[in-house]
């Protein structure tokens, strides 16, 4: 009996997935109390959350989801296959590092040293094979001591996105440590930060940049040793955590050490500095990915009727007339779109959001918007 | 102690208020079940219906109006100080003509030969005074034995109304009737059905045209005698239908007579037909009048806020940022528009228009889509 290599997880891998921030570009369909990684943006009947969880059920061998206290319900109830130990809850966000070294520090008090990628629970990768692949290169990358990341294959010269700038391939240290492929990856020479439309023209024609996707792959030991050395507050702080984790003490040892932890982003805090010093390495992915970070590119990955029109999450008749381009999402009653074209309806009980697809980057204030003009209504 | 004219009613005179026509242009606010004239719809506490009557009040010693059966609940329940004996019920719809030949017959058998105007239960005219100086204008020529038109003083070379064309002064029959002003009333020389730009420019450059707002003041023996010539068997039918009006045989005699009686619009039953043997004159009258026919006419009666926006019976916070000219009517949720100029929202418990200005006259083709789109989605 033979199993084809990649339908098995990945011996000691686990999946770490951070599920923070609102998007609250896609207000009102996302909100504090419903961020966008509990929604089903695209109507597949999965919400990005649980496809998160999905395509990278068949690599992991176990999986952590660090998530606000307030959302720690809602995630067991989309996800209850993972059960209560998997979720970690902080009181409070304290930005990306203090999520991802808190999971490798109890993935490590757990298991001892593992492979972790830790991926964000609201992004888009449609084909799961291609991420696989790339995920397993990414490992066979990470087992010699790197600390890798998966580079989108730009599409286009987008200022949405950071850019990773690559350079020499990685000596492969696939087989040394009992990988079967090479992985691909090149050193990375620098993260910047989104650019301008014209310096995006020219990462594009090198041909040696990235789109940084947030998605890093590496040893917990790794990790926590970079930490050790660029954050030592930090790492010790997450490992005082860990130790607590699963006994009597972690309720009282969270309310002590959590809210002192340094709020950084891991780019700033180990992508950056590691880079710097030659030890991060980008795996070149080929496959389509969005964070899906407003209305306009939710509506760009969805195909349209016949109509023009593109429906979304809606049990109610929705009518395209000269409306090309437009989008409705949500809504339980008939809507009628008459010669307005490339623009956004989103239906809530809560709240109505028109716009137009070249400003649903300006979505973000409207929520602020209409709570200040709320409390001026108010009689 | 002396009293300003003005200030009394017509002696005589009654008031016509045919109540009839969806104002389907105004999908989703208005319906079959909730037409237009039942509706606030400039957000001033009163019905268009209401509003009539209010203006017609000061005027008329009695007033008819005239709807269809599904409507005289609604009626009586906007208009309680009339009662029952003033609206006339249609079992269908038989057009114009036998909607006010019945009420002159109605109100010739009650109260022998009377001064009437008809005036539609769903336009607007702000300035009341105006209007009744301008009513009251025309009643004058209608003492002498014309059928009398109120002419609009166009504002523009509008494709949306039909024409009066006006010629010589009318003789006037003022002083003989008892009348104090002479009326300025003009001969009509024809009515023309609604002309292309061009055409409607050719009209206002010889300045003797106006719009057509189909106001007709005439006597009830005048109307029924034109009737009983041009189109005869109407002119019987509604006598009988009028003879048992207030008698226990009305509703044998409606469901016997009315289905028969012919369907004529006022204008090609009696209006083009006089004003062809010189019997229709037309007092120009120079107050702001308005059908208010779609969203866009809706929106440009009304004053935009400081944000460039306009609210229409909403009782919820409205956020307009880039939207210039928008217009969001109804509903009871916040709404944001963010970034699309001239879009006209229209939030009911029903259904969801989104329309551009410049579209509103299509409008009317959205209900039956979404009646249509509503059949194919229902499982």
């Amino acid at each position: 009996m033979s199993v084809h290599p990649t339908t098995q997880p990945i011996e000691r891998f686990a999946a770490v997935i951070p599920a923070g921030g609102i998007g609250s570009r896609l207000w009102p369909l996302s909100r504090p109390d419903r961020p966008k990684f509990l929604l089903d943006l695209l109507g597949e009947g999965r919400s990005l959350l649980q496809a998160t969880q999905d395509r990278l059920a068949p690599l992991a061998q176990t999986t952590l989801v660090v998530t606000g206290q307030a959302h720690v319900a809602a995630v067991l109830e989309q996800l209850p296959q993972l059960g209560p130990d998997a979720v970690l809850a902080e009181p409070t966000p304290r930005d990306s590092m203090a999520a991802i070294a808190l999971a490798a520090a109890v993935l490590e008090h757990r298991h001892g040293p593992m492979l972790m990628g830790s991926f964000a629970a609201d992004h888009v990768i449609p084909d799961a094979e291609a991420f696989h692949r790339t995920v397993r290169a990414a490992v066979e990358a990470a087992r010699g001591g790197a600390v890798v990341t998966l580079g989108i294959t730009p599409t286009g010269p987008s200022s949405a996105f950071g850019y990773i700038e690559a350079g020499a391939p990685l000596p492969d240290a696939g087989a040394e440590t009992g990988g079967t492929q090479p992985s691909g990856a090149l050193t990375v020479t620098a993260f910047t930060e989104k650019p301008d439309a014209a310096t995006a023209a020219e990462f594009l024609a090198t041909g040696r940049y990235y789109w940084n996707a947030g998605m890093f792959v590496m040893r917990t030991d790794v990790l926590l040793g970079h930490l050790e050395r660029l954050q030592p507050p930090l790492a010790q702080g997450v490992r005082r955590i860990a130790a607590a984790w699963d006994g009597p003490e972690r309720e009282a040892v969270m309310a002590q050490v959590w809210p002192t932890l340094t709020k950084i982003a891991i780019d700033h805090a180990i992508a950056e500095p590691v880079a710097a010093m030659g030890g991060v390495a980008v795996v070149p992915a080929a496959f389509e990915w969005d964070d899906v970070g407003d209305f306009d590119s939710l509506a760009a990955m969805l195909t349209p009727g016949s109509d023009g029109g593109i429906v979304v999450d809606r049990h109610a008749a929705t009518v395209f007339d000269g409306a090309a381009g437009s989008m409705v999402v949500g809504g339980s009653r008939p809507v009628a779109i008459v010669g307005v074209e490339d623009v956004v309806v989103v239906d809530t009980a809560e709240a109505l959001l028109i716009t137009h697809r070249a400003s649903a980057q300006r979505v973000k204030d409207a929520s602020a918007a209409v709570d200040a003009a709320r409390n001026v209504t108010k009689p």
